[in-house]
């Protein structure tokens, strides 16, 4: 089983790379960006078949490595 | 419009990241963890409300600054 985890900054928490990345756009003349947000994205493979616990152990792995969750949200994709 | 740019690494580029995070995962006692690679998420509000330029502005920005295309690929949802 394969799944994708997204981790971005809850909204509110200052992203200065994704500052960084919307003014290096206005700088190369792309117009009409707003706001511009950078996460990460962790594709796993998993030898669970399981999809309630391999979601389960995903939630676990976001909560005790992958995120930040005082500033971080996370989202758990299974993509069979 | 809203829009979300996946850029991760081209499939044979060695993710030392995404290798750091499968062995801290495995420390931790997450059995059954295969393949992990660390790719980044880009969220970007856009002012243009028609798809095909949308999609077409934001394929070159890829091309001209958020992706590595050497060693990058990217792929470009419009969430509406």
């Amino acid at each position: 089983m394969r799944a994708r985890i997204h981790i971005t900054l809850k909204r509110g928490v200052l992203d200065p790379q994704g500052k960084a990345v919307g003014q290096a756009l206005a700088a190369l003349g792309f117009a009409g960006v707003g706001e511009v947000r950078q996460g990460k994205v962790i594709d796993m493979e998993l030898a669970d078949t399981d999809p309630v616990r391999a979601r389960d152990s995903l939630r676990e792995m976001c909560e005790r490595l992958l995120a930040n969750t005082v500033i971080e949200d996370y989202e758990i994709d299974l993509t069979g």
